[in-house]
Formats: structure tokens, C-alpha cells, sequence
């Protein structure tokens, strides 16, 4: 690529997950933004819509046309789930890659996608191709992909948290639960009484108990990392609050006697975007916010045999568009952490 | 007590407890309000501290006298831990009931006592008198009580979450998980920089993973009701909000065949202040503001062996004023709810 | 009405002044709940949908029918501006009384409704006869009416706070400026992506700059009492909160001497609903959750020409619910404060 | 400075101005940082206090030693008031530029800052040689400045605000009205239980209505802009967020018909770092999150005589570390905007 920029397209640039994909793209040094589409605010000013974009944007939504994607080197998709397969196949074909933000291409099994999102698989074909978008996993096979599944924001940061334990058979699989709380920017942007500020401002509460979407990906994950089929209580949470995930993790230990600390610290030693906090530590949501970067802590309470591991991350950054760009990054031979280097916003 | 008022006096007025439990005791048909006690706050005017008392009381903060006290029939104490433990004798002794809002005489155990509050207990001798004021469980011992350990916030929820598994015999009780999370007022109004809003707003995390003083006052309750010794991981986590307690609670049932909903409906099914949701219910914090209730839910997600209870209280009301009311209710022989009887606040 | 209760309809419960009035309703002593209605809702438990009122109300949401309505001796309307004007007249000619939280009944001239809520009246003749329904104005009016218009949130705190002031012609009328701030629960309950928590939460700003539909209804009064043509500007802003609005209102005295605060005492020396707050005071929205009263604080910046006056209210509450209560309790010849007597949440 | 790095002391880096002011320095690419100061924190590790830091300083606190400072080109203070006052002489005289984040240099009246700031001044014989750091007031002086006064963050959105209306003459500069809105952040990261969450969350309030300390900054700035005194009321509010200031700003118009649109345009045509937003416009705070931004909306409700400025900053940015980025960019010859160009973060 040298020298050269990244022509990217941005499909759906209009929810949160838009919006702080673009907020990135305009500060990475190795992109030129060709075209942000949007059906409903066609034609409308990006930065009318986004006043935080003001000065870095004049371009308006264009409709979500196949022959201007087609110009682009990378595509992203930052639309509803069942969208982008509606695409995808199309722009592969014409040699464009394509990062979805959505859930389209993150599950293996067209039956699994079916049951949990409602809808048959518009591209079944494409599945096996796709590669699940988390570098820490996968960082070799990103580079080599033409179509990248972005993770979910739960999967993001209960799979990061669990991987270290999963991965050397530390922990008994068959009783995994992960207690996760997130922003109500996870949600998105559309109209929805249940969002509103007086329905979940100073209010806390599970929802999804049942079974969410996410936890089919985190179990396929966890299961391809033990190379076991595990067994996992996922209970989300929504917080009084815009932007950031907690994941408290619980496991019981095969031997109590590890060094969790270590193991931590020597799994993510290399990694750019994972930083495992001292012991004894408590990390906040907010020490990632706007940052692409998952903290950890890993804890035995009353050095007993429960490993509880707390990973927070920013559900719109390191959950969504920030690992887009480090996936992004991977694909097209940039350094991984290019237009990534920011310290969180605090306070 | 027919026709005749319970002369009330309260000591330590000037937190969060205080104020709830003076909102809630102008509110009582049976109280008159003696004394309002403050150290620090001694000579102002009630009302001008707290403002959302104007036109209810015009009475002054006062010394924490003992003559005063002594003239009272019940003295609640809303002082930090240590120090209803200095003046509890001399009232008991004076014919004064007691109920104390903080820690004093939660434990039974003065060992178990000195290690998390960090201090030898005053008055070792009153403990095995004092009754654990949780009238779900404890009814009887406290109509008849002289002394009443109003329960913490955390145990308040936690306990009448498990407590219809644990009774039975029904989970393993060798593993209990209780996430816990709360609003800041849990942490009072006294100055300290890790609870100003530019530290607790918009973000979210754990805090005492290594062991919260709330632990051992669950694990000596679940140990009474199950008549074993309980392993609980107990993780509490600081809320973006000012009132409200959800705990997230896992079990693994021993037989997951047995009816959950029936067994937490027929429990709770007399019980004026704790109130079972409907199957598939996700209870709000929102729901319990400023009311004396606990709402409760229960889950077996995806049919497995793992039970998820969601219980959620006010930790103000429920968790500290209310519960307080309603023990001193049934120490004078009143209707257990009186004075309780309003709708939480919504939005 | 002794010893009997008022029998009460409320049509369109379900949005935030509905539930706020079903609170006050089911903890007031004089009042029977007979139907309450939503076309949306109907045959939905009410409170499943508000699950703060579980325990206090177990009927269903009805159709709103007149049958029944017209078996009410009183009819709230929380709907949308421009549904209780189709309904009016009948239940009027039926003999039943009318209390109108939406803008319905307002406004007198009819040309000025149109112009700024954007349809013809349904029922212009009745508009002479609908009372505006603020008691510290027009008690003696409301004691004889049948129909009543509730005032609106901004105008009830704007107003009280101006009175004193412009009754006895102290300050400037060509000059009035309404600086107000208001919580989310205004904007109501329906979906808006606009009010999402994502949207408003940790941001403020102003709206409707160009002229609010609050504007002629605080003019209309004004003018009243005032006996002039005043000049306002209103500026309205949104906070990120959900419950209280705060007026900060600014006029330039005819003559500095005059005494502010005994000005503002004697005025409001026998409401029970309007608290001036001692001089040098800063009234806080909390001061009023969930109570029926107004806060006054009146200032001289700098002892010059300025006035400051600032006035707080719940939005929900005596900006609505509970005005309307009171509005009731003067119809029915109760007192004025029966079922109203509780202090406001806080913190 | 061709490829030369400043070399930057920070002193008082521990509040939120100061772990703001870093944020920005870690991402400039012209700046090396040689100290952070902290007398409290002296060799605790800087991102053990800020985690939003970890991975981009690794240095510790240090005592605010002038051996150490005076081996700087720049030192910026992010202290209380009174203290950069004690240091400030003896790095001015070794040749060190300073920039103030504090009051110390704002007054130009010795007598005016011994009133408002309760102490006498350390050194009165520098504030004729400190200049106002309002780059778009005092760019030139800015440049050739050795010691600069940054501003006030209410002083920098009033002032951006009424400049183009009073440096012209447009407006009755005997009445000014400056009703201004702020989050928590601006009050500081210093135990006060006031600004506890349980105090400050959901609720809102004016503060300091007798007189605030920006009052005076504001009306000497004014002053020499419209070469005449005005009379300036300014109310502050507190808001229930963390980040964000926004103005309110009335005044009467001498002539109406000035095209009010036009003269802001023209006005701020140049600026990086002043917005003006289209007619009609309602600026929200967060549309500044963490950038170096003032937007400006200016009305004329009901085509009126009262013209009315919204005016929104990041109070840690604009309002204070990114104003001083782009002072010191200017006294060290780099391009104004150099490391302040990132968009804000929204939502």
C-alpha cells in the first residue's frame, strides 16, 4: 500500500456504531472516505446529522449503490442485521473487501444463524469464507481475508476475558457464566420507547434472560479455543449510561494453585489492544472510552477455587468500529494499531 | 399502644439512611419525632440540610444526648459503623428499644466482627441478644425483639433471592454466585473523591473483589437457613445511578425438574413486601424507588441445571429505612406495613 | 361528599403524567379508581406495563369508552394535546368533571391554539368556560368548575415565579426572560429517537429557540396579572435528567429599593404548595421529586436592577399530576392538600 | 523549533483539567514531557492515578521541584488558585514559558483579585506582562507571550459568544444576561461532598447567584472589547453530567435589523476553533466532547429585539487543556490546531 490510501465505504453510517466508525476513519492517516450511504438520510449532509463530525466531513449520505461501493478497495457494513449478505457476495466478486459490523457472518451454521436471528441465510455459501474478526484469535487469517466478520460487543469482551483459562483446560467448562452489563448505546440509535432516557435513565435491570444472540458466539468461539463444547450462563445487563461493557466472568478452577496473574500477563504480553491491569485491580468502563482497548483483571476471591475475571471495553470502540479499523489495519498491511492511538476520555 | 405515638428518636440524621428514614417516618401515623441527632450538624435546622424535608420538620440537629434518648421508646441509630455499639447498653438498660441501620450487631461472631470492621466490638455481650432484623425470616424474634440489626443492603436482596432455593435443600450450596450491583448512595454522603460524579458518572465497575464486609453477614444468614456451611463468591459492582440494588444470583440445581416459579410464589406468598414476578420477568431497580419491596425473578435459561435469580430492592428503603420501619413496626405491635403502603417513584 | 369517594376515570394512562397520576391517585383517600383507558393498552394489566403501581392497582387498561366514563364524577385526560376536546362536551353535558392535563383547554383564543398546536378546536365554545387551573391564581374558580385546564410544567413555574413581581408592576413587563431547563419525562413517553438515553444523556442544549408552544400560555397569563401586554422570551433546555424543571427568570425593577424577599414571603404566605426559600437560597430540582410544590429562591446579583428569580418543580408533579390533584381535591371541596402531603425523594 | 520537541512540565497534573491537558500532550507530536508534578502523589505512577493513561505515560509524579522545571521550554499549571502565583517569577526569569490553567494571571486589577480570590497576589508585577489566552481575541500577543493567563471555561463561552455583537456596538451593553450551564467536571476532582454523585446526580441548580469569580473575568474582557463597562448578570448552573458548558446569552439589540447570521459568519469566518452553525441551529454540549470546539448558534426569537447567542465548549477542552494546547502552539511557532484536530466524541 504504499503511499497509497484505503478507498473506503461506509454501508449504514447513520448508527452508533456508524458514527464512531467514522469518528475513527477521519483521524486514521492511511484512509480516504469515498462514499457513507444511508437510505433514509440520502442526500443529507453527514455532519447535519452528526454535528460532532462538523469540520471533518462535507459529504452527504448517498444511497447505498452498488456500482459506488464497487470502487472502493474495503466496505463496511455498520447496518442491521440481514443487510449486508444482501451485498456481500457481490462486492466480493468484484474484488472489494468487506468488514461487516453486523452479525451476518459471524456464525458458522446457517441453521444457528436462523434460529437466533429469525431470518434464513441470504449467502450460506459465504460462511466458511468469512473470518470471525478478532484479531487476538485470528490475527493471521485477517490478513489474509476478503470478508471479516467484526464480533459482537458481549463476545468481544467475555471471549478476551475467558480465552487465557479456556485455552490450556484450566476451568471447568461445563459451568461458565458470564454476568455482562452494558451502555445503552449497544442498543443503537432507532426509536424505541423502551430506550428512551425515562425508561432506563437511573434504572438498572437484566433483559434476555431467556437467550441472546450473543451467546451462541461466544459458545461457538469458546468451544473452537478448549476444543470442548462448554457450557455457558450469559446474562446481559443494560447501565444507566452511553458507551462501555463489564464482563464479570466465573469459572471454577481444575487446580487453584495457577498463577492466574502470570498466565494473564504472559497471554496478552504482545498484544496491542489488551492490557491486563495489575493485581488486585477493579478496571472502569470509563478507562477505555472512545479507546480501542480491552483491560482486564483477573481475580481468586478468598483464594478459593472461582476465578472471576472482570474485562471491560468500549461496547462502540474495541466492541465495534475500533476493532473494524484494527481489522481493517490486518487486511490491508497497515501497522495494526494505525489511527488507534488514543488514551481513553476520562473524565 | 392503642391511640398512643412512638416516641422516636434518631441518631445520626445526616446521611442517606437518615434522610430516608426521616422521609419515611413524617410519613408514619405512629411516630412522633423527639430527637434528631448530629455531632457535627448540632444547632442546624433539619430542613435546611435537607431541604426535601421543608414543611415536615422544623426541628435542629441536636447533641447525641443520652437524657434525650432515654426519654425516647425507640432510638434508630443511622451512624457509621462502631458507633451504635457505644450507646446501645445504657439505652437497653433505660427500657429503650434499638434498631441499628449499620453493622454493630449483624455478626454474631465478635472475631468475625473485629476482622472486616477492623475494630474490637464494645459490646460483645449484646450480640447473641440482637435479632437479625429481616422479617421474611425472622418475624417472631423481632416483635419480641429489644434490640433489632437492621440488615445491610446487599444481604437484604441477595438472602430473599436465594433463600427458597437454600431453605429446600434444592442448589449446591458449595457454589453460589451472587453479582451484585448498587447505586452510589450505598457508599453514604460523607466526602470522599472516588464518589464524585466526575468518578462515578457514565462509568461503571467491581469493587472489593477480594472481600466485601457484606459477605460474611450473607454467608452467616445462608448458613442459618440451609443449616450448612455455604460457599458464596460475592462480587459487588458500583452502579451509575443514586438509588437501587440488583443481584444477579446463580445456583446449580441439584434437581432442575422442581417448579422454580411456583416455590418462589408459594414462599413469598404471604409476605406483604416481597413481590414475585411473572415467568420471564426482568424486574427494574426503577420499580422499588422509595418503596419497601423486593421484587424478584427467577430464570433456569435454556432448561439447564443453572437457576438465575434477579432480585432487586431501593437500597435506601428495603435495604436500610423501610426494612428499619417495617422492624419497628412489629416491635410496637403496628400493622407490619404501616406507613409503607406507597407506589415506587416512576419514571 | 362526606364519607363518600370521587369516582375517577383517567383517560390515557399510560404516559408519564398518567402514571405519575395514578401514584397520587392510588395513595389519595378520597378517590376511587373506576376505569382507566388506553386504545393502545387495552386489556393489558396495568401494572404490567407500570410495574411501580404492582400491588396498588390490579385492573386493566380499557378502551376509552364514554359508557363508563360518563359513570365517573371525574375524568382525567393525560393524552396527547388535541384527544380531549373530542370528548369533552359529552362528558360535560353528562354532568361529570373534567380535568385536562394536555394543552386542550389552555389557551383562550382560539385563533392563537390553532396557530400553535396546528389543527382547528374541536370545541372553541367551551374554551370561555374552562378554568385555567393554577390554585394560587384562580382558587376560587376552580372550587366552581367543571372543566379544567392544567396548566403546563414550564408555564406553572414560570408564572409562580414571575407573580409577585409583575402583579404589582415592579419590573419592567417589555423585557421578561424565562431561562428554563427540563427534564427528559417532559418530551413524554412515545418513541423518539430524539430522547433516546443515547441522544440525551451526558449532553444539554436548548430547543425550540424560535418560539415554544409554552410561550402564549405564559404571555396569556402574565397579562392577566400584570394587566399589560408583556414581552417574554422563553428559552427552554433539555437536561440530562429525567424529573424537575428549574426556571431561571430575569426582569429589571422599576425601583431597586423594593424588599425581595419579603415581597416574595407575603405573597406566598398561605399556599401550601409554594415554599420561598430563605434569601440567598439555590433551590435544587431534587428539593421536589415527587411533590406537589414550587421553590422560590429570589435574588438582586450585585444589589443591582436585575432580579433573579429561580423556581423549581417536579414537571411531573406539581407541573401536572399534582396540580391536577389539587385542582380536584378544590372541585370536590376537600382540602386542598388531602393525599398530597409527602416529601420529595431525595437523594 | 524545525524537529525540535518542546520540552513540557505539568504541575498539578492530578485534577481534571490536568489528566486532560495529558491526554492532548500524549497525542501531540511536537511535545516531549519532561516532568509531572504532584506534591500528594509524588512517585505514585501517573496511570495508576488515570488509567485512561496506561500505555502512553509511564513516568511517575514527581515533586514540583524547580530544578527540574526550569529545564523545561514550557510548564503548564493545572493548580488550584494561588499557587502558580508562587512559582511563576523565578521560571519566567530562567527563561521557561508559562502557562496558567488557573486564575492567578486572569485579573489585571491586583485589588480585583484579592477581592474574588481571597488572598493577596505573590506577584502583581507580572499580570501587566500576562496576556488573556484567548487565541481569538490576543493571537499576536499570544505569540510573543512568555506568560499566559488561560481563561475561564464560562469566561471562554460567554466571551466567543457576545464579541461580535459588542465589539460592534450592536447591543445595550447596560444589560447583559449571561445564563450559563455546566457539568461537574468544572468544580474539580477534590473530595466535597457536594459534588458526590448522591448530590449532584439527577438534579439541578443555579450556584454562586451573588457573584461568581468568572463574573469579573468575563466584564474585563467585555469591557475592552466594547471600550466601554458593562453590566453583565451572570447566573451558573450545575448540570447533571460531567463535560460540557453551555451559554446562554441574552441581550437587547440597538438595531434589529442587523443580519445577525452574517455577522457571526463573517465574524469567526478564520477561526479553526469557533463553529458557527446554521440559522436555526440548537448547539449540544456533546457535540464537543473532548474537542478543542466553541459552536455558536445566535436567534432573534419572534423576529424580536432580544438577540440571543448558544454557545457550547468542552469545559476541560476549549474551556481549559486544549485552549492552553493552542496557546502554547502559538507561543512556540506551530501550526495553531497542531494535535487538537480530533473530533468530538459522540454519542
Amino acid at each position: 500500500m504504499a503511499g497509497e490510501k484505503i478507498n473506503v465505504g461506509v454501508v449504514g453510517g447513520t448508527g452508533y456504531a456508524g458514527v464512531e466508525l467514522l469518528r475513527l476513519l477521519v483521524m486514521h492517516p492511511g484512509v480516504t472516505l469515498k462514499a457513507i450511504t444511508s437510505r433514509a438520510e440520502a442526500g443529507r449532509s453527514v455532519s447535519d446529522l452528526y454535528a460532532s463530525l462538523r469540520g471533518f466531513i462535507d459529504m452527504p449520505f448517498s444511497e447505498p449503490d452498488l456500482t459506488l461501493l464497487r470502487a472502493c478497495d474495503l466496505v463496511f457494513f455498520a447496518t442491521p442485521n440481514g443487510a449486508a449478505m444482501q451485498m456481500v457476495p457481490e462486492l466480493i466478486s468484484a474484488g472489494v473487501k468487506v468488514i461487516d459490523l453486523a452479525a451476518d457472518f459471524r456464525l458458522k451454521e446457517p441453521a444457528l444463524w436462523r434460529q437466533w436471528y429469525g431470518m434464513p441465510h441470504a449467502c450460506e455459501e459465504m460462511l466458511a469464507e468469512a473470518v470471525y474478526g478478532l484479531p487476538e484469535l485470528n490475527r493471521e487469517a485477517i490478513r489474509q481475508a476478503r470478508l471479516v466478520a467484526n464480533p459482537g460487543c458481549y463476545p468481544t469482551a467475555s471471549v478476551l476475558g475467558f480465552s487465557p483459562l479456556v485455552e490450556q483446560g484450566l476451568v471447568d467448562v461445563d459451568n461458565l457464566i458470564a454476568d455482562c452489563k452494558s451502555g445503552v448505546s449497544g442498543a443503537g440509535r432507532s426509536a424505541n420507547s423502551a430506550m428512551l432516557m425515562g425508561e432506563t435513565g437511573e434504572s438498572f435491570k437484566a433483559y434476555a434472560v431467556s437467550g441472546h444472540r450473543h451467546m451462541p458466539e461466544i459458545c461457538q468461539t469458546l468451544n473452537a479455543i478448549s476444543r470442548k463444547t462448554v457450557k455457558l450462563t450469559f446474562i446481559p445487563h443494560l447501565l444507566p449510561m452511553i458507551r462501555g461493557i463489564h464482563a464479570t466472568l466465573y469459572a471454577r478452577l481444575n487446580d487453584p494453585s495457577v498463577d492466574l496473574q502470570k498466565l494473564y500477563e504472559d497471554h496478552y504480553h504482545a498484544e496491542p489492544f489488551v492490557d491486563v491491569l495489575p493485581t488486585g485491580s477493579h478496571p472502569e468502563t470509563r478507562s477505555v472510552r472512545g479507546m480501542n482497548c480491552c483491560r482486564i483483571a483477573v481475580h481468586r476471591p478468598q483464594d478459593g477455587d472461582i476465578v472471576v475475571v472482570l474485562s471491560v471495553i468500549d461496547n462502540l470502540t474495541k466492541g465495534a468500529a475500533g476493532q473494524a479499523i484494527q481489522n481493517m489495519n490486518l487486511m490491508f498491511g497497515l501497522d495494526e494499531a494505525c489511527g488507534l492511538q488514543q488514551p481513553a476520555l476520562s473524565p
